[in-house]
């Protein structure tokens, strides 16, 4: 699919799922809509992510087949300013892809246009309607099922999933991954965000995730949340339970020793954290933490190369940080 | 508020609700609606519970402010031979609450005659409307909270909640409970049915359940499924993060060794499940299990005073059956 993503004044540093998309699918990017470096290319600012030009504005895009919104304001609304954008596209053909709060689906000029040149406007947040309980049964399934978990928010879970994905995939394995949240389905084109489901409906939308993943050989569980987090455990309990994974991968993020913005509640060290997943995991379906993944964005190289050490010493199976150095050095010991 | 509940040809045994509200709810029932045994009473049936007249249909009913859907068939539709009884109630002016999946408010012809008559629709199993993520603050109120918690779906959550409520009264202390499904908010007058929410509302749904429960000294949470059911254990944990729990009570029934309509999994036994529920609630609220529940329905007398004996001394705080015995037997070793 020949795709255009708009991240308007926010890109690359604040357009989360516009550099998802540019890292990780399987998209033709043809341009980047940015009216602050109109002119620039991906690649000055991404140079190991598919290049693409930026431009100002959707008029300037090549022919496409779908307008991605690669941005989301805090609140999850709509900005007016790309209502030209969408219009655009729309009258171009394009689909229109948004994962806001705000549904295209709901806005009146949005639907008319959509209807008139035959165009999807498709809000990925919105979980399907005919969603159902879990009946226990992703654990049939012949493929590997890795889930990455957490202990904590924003860790790396996404980023991990497809970074296993394409080591797997360079192997030579059909691998997939089963996305869970906004950027994930953005990325891979289906998916449902389970933070969106009813709650009695959340391993089992999951658990249709896994047997819908289309991959012989390994299939990565985007995972959300942390098992002990006091907002959203519940969303990360569902997942583990609905996907029935036969292994675990513990993202971590260097130096955190408190809840992201839940400062007044300590996080268990990751040691604890995982013997935790382990066994709240194993009356379901046993897997075992085979691997760790640490963030280390924000040290040097040797504070990284000391607090990987530091985490493989607590873990006591192989850990890597996959951004800075490769997911592969972890495959084994999760395919083993 | 004077009840008439609606149980037309399952009362009392498939009419768990209609036998709730008359257990444990502070309504003054003025009459069942059961056709099939208009004429009796509910003593005939429930000799331990507040008597009234069994009628044919809503025109046989003293004066009263609701009617109550006391039954939910499979698959929570509403049954056309109901409809008249619905009409003839709003027409009576009294309000009309269902726990259905097909909502009273959204059937035309309800919502054209309590418009009418000036009389409300409550769908109770439908959550309000401005839910947000959990804070993380239950924890800061003055009440002991105690949450049932279970190796199960349907071990007794529900009522053993209400009846350790009953217990606290007892000794002159104020109690509530926090109702999370159905049943419990047809007792109570209010709750959310946790099970319902956007899960990623859920533990923030339970939050204000717990901070609206209206007891200086003890709020009872009731709980939902089980920490690792293959479907339910999002909302489980869900509930215990939302709830910051001071004391659990672990409620099982007696000879279950497999998990509900999901018999290839089995349970863990009790005192493993037990020491997972406590660890998963410790890093964000510490609580203990400090008494245990087991159903003893199915068994003598004999075999449930030695189902109990032998629960007790796996887990090794105290237990009772609620039903057969008495919640005031565990009350001490919650509070203190």
């Amino acid at each position: 699919m020949r795709v255009a993503l708009l991240a308007h004044e926010q890109f690359p540093d604040r357009a989360k799922t516009a550099v998802g998309v540019l890292r990780y699918s399987d998209h033709d990017i043809v341009a980047v809509l940015d009216r602050d470096s109109a002119g620039d290319t991906v690649h000055d600012y991404l140079p190991d992510v598919q290049d693409a030009p930026i431009v100002d504005e959707m008029a300037d895009v090549p022919d496409c087949d779908a307008l991605v919104i690669g941005i989301a304001p805090i609140g999850g609304g709509f900005d007016d300013s790309w209502r030209p954008d969408v219009r655009t596209a729309i009258e171009r053909r394009c689909d229109v892809i948004a994962g806001l709060h705000y549904l295209l689906s709901e806005d009146d000029e949005f639907c008319e246009l959509a209807a008139e040149y035959d165009v999807s406007l498709r809000d990925v947040r919105e979980p399907p309607e005919d969603l159902t309980v879990a009946e226990g049964t992703a654990g049939e399934i012949d493929a590997h099922v890795v889930l990455t978990v957490g202990t904590d928010c924003s860790t790396g879970k996404m980023t991990t999933s497809y970074e296993l994905r394409d080591a797997a995939r360079e192997r030579g394995l059909d691998a997939a991954v089963a996305p869970t949240g906004q950027t994930g389905i953005m990325v891979s084109g289906w998916g449902i965000a389970i933070d969106r489901t009813i709650a009695d409906f959340a391993a089992g939308a999951t658990e249709r995730l896994v047997k819908e993943a289309d991959a012989e050989d390994v299939i990565i569980v985007e995972g959300q949340g942390a098992l002990t987090h006091p907002a959203y455990s519940g969303v990360t309990t569902a997942i583990l339970h609905g996907a029935q994974p036969d292994s675990l991968v513990l993202c971590h993020e260097a130096g955190r020793e408190t809840v992201g913005s839940y400062d007044s509640f300590e996080l268990p060290d990751p040691a604890t954290y995982a013997n935790l997943y382990e066994q709240v995991t194993e009356p379901v379906s046993p897997a075992t933490v085979d691997a760790g993944v640490l963030n280390t964005y924000d040290l040097s190289v040797d504070e990284a190369d000391a607090a990987l050490s530091e985490y493989e010493a607590e873990l006591g199976v192989p850990v890597t940080d996959p951004v800075r150095y490769d997911a592969g050095d972890i495959l084994d010991s999760i395919l083993d």
